[in-house]
């Protein structure tokens, strides 16, 4: 899913959206709800209508930003108070009032309000692939204790009940709250999965979670800093723990290579804003790997960037023009790799979809890590 | 045709462009030959493959921006030295210089250096119409005497004979001057009529810039700070004075009504960056005049920007969806304006060859002035 956290992927008009693959998006409840304002949104007839995007949409719950973009935040039981990272202004948002908003807005899949450990204390995330399970030994590395990570999946898990009773009762008669305006009577309700990088707390949380009943299940609390090895051995740990027959969504992830190894791992739906900001930083994704497309030896260099690429800016620009663009500062440079990352990230879910489809799978797989690699790419 | 400074429409991907009835585009010869340079262009096979726009490309001859953007400049009979704006490297601009600079971009159509007056010491364009004729003798206003008007008229022509003896010498034998790479054999050259607000002097400019021959002309110098109306009379007296055959070119103008205007005292072709500059600035251009998409009276209103408009962002987008965009500074607020305002200009000039294929030219001049206003649009 391309995130568009304020009804909009950067960049981006939806036409280049739909162009490059895209189904569904993202919208970021948070940002939404602080302007223009769910209730404005709702007037509108819902975050669709608002936006001018027919197709499926996913709001977050809004936590994520809470814990690492709002300031002199304070959790208690009943929620989270926070100030406005734009204005300053007081704000709370509870279990409850999350799920209000997101009715508000009529996503089709709305998320459960949820603790996080990690997302405020993160350190860049390492690319130490050789890290193994001795790792959870240093769970200090990971920026926060197991007390902590239990703490914030048990609330979480109470958190997930408070939320979903809501969500039932505004299913069950839209008119219960005179002051939430359900937009999409057919919005779905995922729950998230906590408990840190602990096996044990993931079972817990998973059963406690999908206890509860939702429509389907996504694993929060990773990407947040943690060695790549370490969350791919949770997501290996967690997901087949989820019903089969449901999407499984992995929140927040990743490179091109996690979604393979997470894919292999059972998970089905991702986000992560990694293809879009990156792109406005120069960095495109290809099958190779990350190109730096202000490196100088780019500077005359007529190919495409990935010359296996059937996107709009590889059928028609070079990497030469691209470079210029993105020297001079220029806004459709932005736009250019932009549209070039999210065709890249389809494409791969795309052919992943297909290869399983066919069996072949494990093929791609390999063939991927073959081709592919983190370090920049040389030409 | 919209502007390309830096080989690109701000803003926009060329299929945007394409999509906004675009035939044609401009690219600025300073920027381009300061960065990435003509050299590195005409390696790349010329502007039209570097920047992968196939269709036809007019360059300015780097003049008015070394009048109007560089510093230290200083003119004599040979050019103009001036220090980039990019990193104060002094450069050089000759008539035979800024020929062979665009014989390497290989433009469609080349424009000879001139020698500007005004454009460094320009006043805010007024918007006064009820100035006349009187505005002759207020010289002063204009920021620049008859005598230096004069001056650079004269030089102007001095420097259109150079600047063609040039290019007709490169397209006799390509291979004349070693060092500038021909990448457009069919390059037409369009000389550039000077002579401030004078009539006379305006007549003495035609004349002698006829005489020399080019594929077609330009007026320059004007929308430099004069009063409407007095670039209204100085078009007027002049455009008719060209050759009817060829086409008749007004540069860096103007807001819609000036281009009807123009159009209607015989002018067929324009640049501005007006559209595209105002969309980032949150002004959109309409039948009815100019909305600023940021005043509070459009946060929810559910309109398109111009009803009667065709263009993608109005069939698409309401006012308080791109309001919402462009106050929280979102990249696309700044692309869905420029698309509307781009296939609005584009648009009112099919009309206007329409109405002149149909002899209707007259109806449509009045009916726009009787829709259209300067002043911000009411809702």
């Amino acid at each position: 899913m391309p995130v568009g956290t304020r009804g909009a992927i950067k960049g981006l008009t939806f036409r280049d959206v739909r162009d490059a693959g895209a189904e569904i998006i993202l919208g970021n409840t948070y940002h939404l709800h602080l302007r223009p304002g769910d209730r404005l949104i709702a007037r509108a007839g819902g975050l669709h209508a608002f936006i001018g995007w027919p197709h499926p949409i996913l709001t977050d719950s809004g936590g994520y930003q809470v814990f690492s973009l709002a300031a002199m935040r304070k959790v208690t039981e009943d929620g989270v108070a926070f100030r406005s990272h734009l204005d300053g202004a007081l704000c709370a948002l509870s279990p409850e009032g999350a799920t209000d908003i997101q009715a508000r807005l009529g996503s089709d899949i709305a998320m459960v309000l949820d603790e996080l450990v990690g997302a405020d204390n993160r350190y860049p995330i390492t690319d130490n692939r050789s890290l193994g399970a001795a790792d959870r030994d240093r769970i200090s590395d990971i920026g926060y204790r197991t007390s902590d990570a239990r703490a914030a999946m048990e609330r979480s898990v109470r958190w997930a009940r408070r939320a979903r009773a809501r969500m039932l009762r505004l299913r069950e008669d839209p008119a219960v709250a005179a002051d939430v305006q359900v937009t999409n009577p057919g919005q779905a309700q995922f729950g998230i999965i906590q408990g840190g990088v602990d096996p044990a707390l993931r079972t817990e949380s998973v059963q406690a979670t999908v206890g509860i009943g939702f429509e389907a299940y996504a694993i929060g609390g990773l990407s947040v800093g943690e060695p790549v090895d370490l969350m791919y051995e949770v997501v290996g740990h967690t997901a087949p723990q989820l019903p089969a027959g449901r999407p499984r969504y992995l929140m927040g992830t990743g490179m091109p290579d996690d979604l393979v190894e997470c894919v292999a791992r059972g998970i089905d739906l991702f986000d992560c804003v990694l293809p879009t900001r990156n792109a406005r930083n120069g960095q495109l994704l290809t099958r190779h790997g990350v190109l730096v497309i202000k490196n100088a030896q780019y500077s005359e260099d007529r190919r495409p960037p990935d010359s296996g690429c059937g996107c709009y800016t590889c059928r028609t620009f070079s990497r030469a023009y691209l470079r210029h663009l993105f020297m001079a500062g220029e806004m459709t440079a932005a736009t250019l790799l932009t549209v070039h990352n999210l065709y890249f990230y389809l494409d791969l879910m795309a052919r992943i979809r297909e290869a399983i489809g066919f069996g072949s799978f494990e093929k791609l797989r390999q063939e991927f890590h073959q081709t592919f690699s983190r370090r920049p790419q040389q030409p």
